[in-house]
């Protein structure tokens, strides 16, 4: 599928709509909700009110939302239940949902992660996800058929934690670079007008040293970009993953948008995650389809 | 941990038992379930009955069963309670629990899963997890401290697909076997009286060239052992990865026990796991603690 319905194009349409190359991650730390949420609910009610109200906040400002699975499956059958909730609500508001769900998997059971995800005759029918790769190209099959139904997917390659190199990068045949050739042929095999497939990978942010690398050994995948804000990453360290047109990345804060810096109180949790996603998105535009142009601000193209 | 309450004791223990090195894998395929439980139900509620069955059916006969995630996940909330009642009687059975979900992120998320799986005040509170390791040896340290506290761990070394070569062992400098060496080490640190650890890891039957590789490679570890039966691995090519006492591996028979072979029809489904799951004791059995000695049956010891 390459006409405006695979995802790489839905990505890019929804990128230049909003002018922002990033995207919100929905991760209910419990410990961090608001009281006026939290009190006298279940843990899962909690969640569920909390993204919820995020997704009203940030719809219309972001292109998407990046819900972490395990916070919810944390929280057993309840929160998955919500996240289900969560999921439909950010897609009737407009917003493109990547679920992080980090999948690896082989044969029928790769084939039920791809379904459980992605399908949307399944629970969750997310736009895309976040896969593993170290069972093999083989493994990510039968997601591979998913994006040529219009889903995506984005496979790790180089992560933001601070310990990702031993078994990522280091040595002298590193893994990362081969699963980055993997979705560089798979990226282009796909590639709509914008010249993006739906077949990308995980970049983090916090490796600015390497980001020109990556973002020209996979020059038709998307990028999404973890590490942004709270993890470190500074808008120049995302910089060179993003193209000249503004395409190609997608920067994922979730901390910095969700929750107010910590010891700072709000009265409304709404209004602040409404402001601080504001923020991101006036941060990000520069980089975006409108910065590229005028150099600031956020201008719709 | 070190004492009997560690994983590895626990494991070793249940093994010597059953006197059988294996684990029968929880697959509720929904295009396989019996007519007589699929009928008039939903696919969740036919996941539950077939796993609670065949949870019944196996307790005693071996030491652990290991329920695969994605097919629960594909069904939606209702699918994850099913999975947790299927656990929680599972252990109630005495069956220890694996739980395959090849989970792997980092920080706060990697904590997040390592609860939802392995905490007893979690949702599932299995015994223990298969991980994945691409995010390097510090994404898997909150499951370490579960390690500490009685619970266990597989990590993925080397996978029991065909195509799984590219990103793990080709190549002059593969991962595999650093994370082969990582697995030995903290195994090594957390071996009990059996001289095996809790932190284990997952090594494929259908790689026999490679078996007493990797045996030798992970003197101190459990290895759980994909791909036999229906996936094409036979008793000779797992008997390298079990040691002398019979102890160190758990290999895995998931379709070839839950269901009849195709085209094969049986009156009572349960009785059909039950039988296949003899069947699956007695050919693993000389492999066992018990086999050791005699060389042949499943003597206790």
């Amino acid at each position: 599928m390459g006409g405006s319905d695979a995802f790489g194009d839905r990505l890019a349409e929804a990128v230049r709509r909003t002018g922002v190359p990033g995207c919100v991650g929905l991760d209910p730390h419990l410990d961090r909700l608001p009281d006026a949420v939290a009190r006298g609910v279940s843990p899962a009610e909690a969640a569920r009110i909390f993204c919820l109200g995020a997704v009203e906040a940030v719809a219309g400002v972001v292109p998407a939302v990046k819900p972490q699975v395990a916070f919810f499956e944390a929280l057993g059958a309840p929160g998955v239940a919500a996240l289900e909730e969560v999921v439909a609500a950010a897609r009737a508001a407009g917003l493109l949902v990547v679920l992080d769900a980090k999948r690896g998997d082989i044969g029928s059971t790769a084939e039920a992660y791809a379904h459980g995800t992605l399908d949307d005759d399944g629970p969750l029918g997310a736009d895309a996800v976040t896969l593993s790769p170290y069972l093999g190209p083989e493994s990510l099959a039968p997601f591979l058929v998913r994006c040529e139904q219009g889903k995506g997917v984005f496979v790790l390659v180089r992560t933001s934690n601070p310990g990702a190199g031993p078994w990522q990068v280091d040595g002298p045949d590193p893994v990362a670079p081969r699963v980055a050739a993997w979705v560089e042929a798979e990226s282009a095999r796909s590639a709509g007008a914008t010249g993006l497939g739906s077949v990308g990978a995980v970049v983090a942010a916090t490796v600015r040293d390497e980001a020109a690398a990556w973002r020209a050994a996979m020059p038709h995948a998307w990028l999404l970009v973890p590490g942004f804000g709270a993890q470190g990453g500074t808008l120049e360290d995302v910089r060179a993953l993003v193209r000249p047109d503004g395409l190609g990345a997608l920067v994922n804060s979730s901390r910095g948008v969700l929750f107010p810096r910590p010891g700072v109180g709000e009265d409304d949790w709404r209004a602040g995650i409404a402001r601080r996603a504001g923020e991101l998105a006036a941060r990000l535009a520069p980089l975006g389809p409108g910065g590229a142009v005028s150099g600031k601000g956020a201008p719709k193209v």
